[in-house]
């Protein structure tokens, strides 16, 4: 079993802003995070997107969309912006034998206090264990994208 | 739901050894693990034990099995040292209306560089999509303690 | 002795820009800093300006002399970017009764993987043991600002 | 201009205690910290001993004399226990030509929070801006050894 990780951006990749440079997405953390964490399985890290995602486009979604119909893997992990990650999950769903997890983290992995490594852990274990759909792995919950929405306050997912 | 955490010492909790004093195993580090991810489910920690594992003797395994037969929690997640993590796990097979994960971790989750973070996200996730059984969360897999060893060169735990 | 630090922006205490807000530099770090490494000197601090050094206008740099001038401690470190350090430093030579010390990072202090606090110790060290004058601690040196220049492509400063 | 370091073991190096080996004190991580800051001067680490300063003997000490001795560099930094740090320190008075800095740390250098970076950081300043003679840096100060002690409930080294 391999795990295909597509990386688009958000914080979790954040690195500061550089006022010499517009770019703000550094290169993707998760390989390093799953590397430290010495994980046993196989995986493969793929970088499609390096937006934040409130600059998202519907086109950017459909991009990802079409890299994950268009990826063998069953598993597959999207890291992504915590800000749009719902809309993208929504348009991900009803993909015959895929198990897609999405995650992303409200401080860079780079950060010394993050939760970016926490929720990649759940997410790995979330998408060895659930069978076939979309889903989202934040604040130390698994949750299905419908009905569900980003409290700005607390930084938290809630169903509603 | 809540989940219930023992706490069981092991290289998760260590703290240097200081000369002055035998202690090893310090303060439970999985709480505030779980408070910087900013976690949105409720959840209790009681430490029971502040072993490395390898001193864990037949009573203490006994005494874990007694404080998670007696506790209400459906949902119970065990730090524990990954040297005779296995043993114990075994212990804990066939408890009715208990989904039981225990996890621990090969560096302290005080270092700077380790896999206690990771660990406890995949801890987390698995103790609330699993059913009922005890089960082993390392090295990013989810494993039933049967037919389980670690390996103690590439610190990974693999079935046989 | 007590030390004066004057924080004034920099990627030492930058946050990820977020899209919702211009925000880009956030709380001082010094102070952690240097709680967390125990200190036994008293210390005080005040953040005056909150910019990356390449936004510092000429009005900003006097305003900044302007503080150091009415400041009664001897003893002053200023946390700053580290683009134009060198410009500021210049401007407040030749104060008498000072001892001046300018530092900041490459790195932000909140990353994993950081040069401020290195950076913020050799300048506790330096304000305490030099005489009066202004100077920039930063990369594991002490210089005078004169005939000083920051080279890009290493990340370090060097004399001409 | 080269700074020599040598390197004795104590808390900065430890690593967690390990029940299935006796050793506590792993490699050096001053190299590591001084590359991590970007230093832009030139180094050389040699580990002379790896020892808990409390396990220091008055031999020890002596080779510790000797190996400074018998180096050519004028600026010589030595990572030591915090302990009995003052003890080699008040050996080392009185030689000519040399700039000798000590320091260690309370908590490791691999720990997520810790002294030791800090302290290094006030230890290459403080080896480069002194004249000949022995001091300590610890605690954001410089002590000389003499009439110095370590407060053990503070963890602060203080003059009397």
């Amino acid at each position: 079993m391999q795990i295909k990780i597509f990386t688009t951006g958000g914080t979790i990749d954040k690195i500061y802003f550089d006022k010499l440079s517009e770019f703000q997405v550094g290169e993707p953390q998760v390989g390093e995070v799953l590397r430290e964490a010495n994980v046993s399985f196989e995986f493969q890290v793929e970088a499609i997107l390096h937006k934040d995602s409130l600059d998202l486009s519907q086109a950017d979604r459909q991009f990802i969309l079409e890299k994950v119909l268009a990826d063998p893997h069953r598993h597959i992990l999207i890291t992504h912006g915590t800000d749009t990650m719902i809309e993208t999950a929504l348009l991900l769903r009803g993909l015959p034998e895929k198990v897609i997890v999405l995650t992303g983290s409200m401080s860079p992995a780079r950060f010394r206090n993050t939760d970016a490594v926490f929720n990649i852990g759940c997410a790995v274990a979330a998408v060895q264990l659930l069978g076939e759909g979309v889903y989202i792995a934040i604040n130390g919950r698994v949750f299905k994208p419908d009905r569900l929405r980003k409290n700005r306050e607390t930084l938290q997912f809630e169903e509603y």
